[in-house]
């Protein structure tokens, strides 16, 4: 099994902020939504179910922790998690906090606007508050 | 706890096919792509993470159940899979089968263009298809 290595285009548009133990857990460099994604570190999986039943299981239960770390990092009035790949083949789940007053309400926010790039206080403000809402077992990247 | 009422807007745009033990399974009436829905029948429920953990577990094992079968039927490039609910506030997540010729490639369905509705013919393939993928436990709605 060749080593996991991260996808060149979620290297350059995320930044990592820590692992679970199936999956690599970045933030996508984007000021308007709080925006994570989890990447399962198995080599050539496009879709979930190219997972083993063990690991497929780990990918929704880690989405489910992130999922609700978010909830209480940033109360959105909707989460948004969803697994694409259309144009990056890596398997990735994105989960989106969203808010009614967002840039993209009530639309997804693929393809809509260009990203704005984070400045360093909110990304050391996203990652704090979220990582204050996970498990103390997840240590910062 | 009120009984399961399937949202409006749904039921105005998509076909029911079968129940799985946790989820209604609807496909959405769309010609240019093989759409396929999952509805928990849980009342009151957003986000997955509103489900409690065994039903949470059931509805990825169901989506993975559905995943497969979707690959089986309709041999796409990619599965697109997603909890959005920015419109439909009742908990469904979408199951699109993506080919690279199909009508939004590479980009996301939602909001390219308007739904085509099927003809009879159509409806019967896809849900054929599909029903014959699926595990035998299943039968049609």
């Amino acid at each position: 099994m060749p080593d996991f290595v991260l996808d060149a285009r979620l290297q350059q548009d995320c930044l990592p902020i820590t692992d679970f133990p199936l999956c690599r857990l970045l933030m996508m460099n984007d000021a308007r939504f709080p925006w994570f994604l989890l990447v399962p570190r198995v080599p050539g999986a496009h879709d979930a179910i190219d997972l083993d039943a063990d690991d497929y299981r780990r990918l929704w239960d880690e989405s489910g922790e992130l999922s609700r770390a978010m909830r209480t990092a940033f109360t959105p009035h909707k989460l948004n998690v969803a697994a694409l790949g259309n144009q990056v083949a890596q398997l990735h789940v994105h989960h989106v906090a969203r808010f009614r007053d967002d840039a993209a309400w009530p639309r997804p926010i693929w393809g809509e606007g260009a990203p704005e790039a984070c400045d360093e206080s909110l990304v050391a403000h996203r990652r704090g508050e979220l990582l204050a809402a996970l498990p103390g077992r997840l240590r910062p990247h």
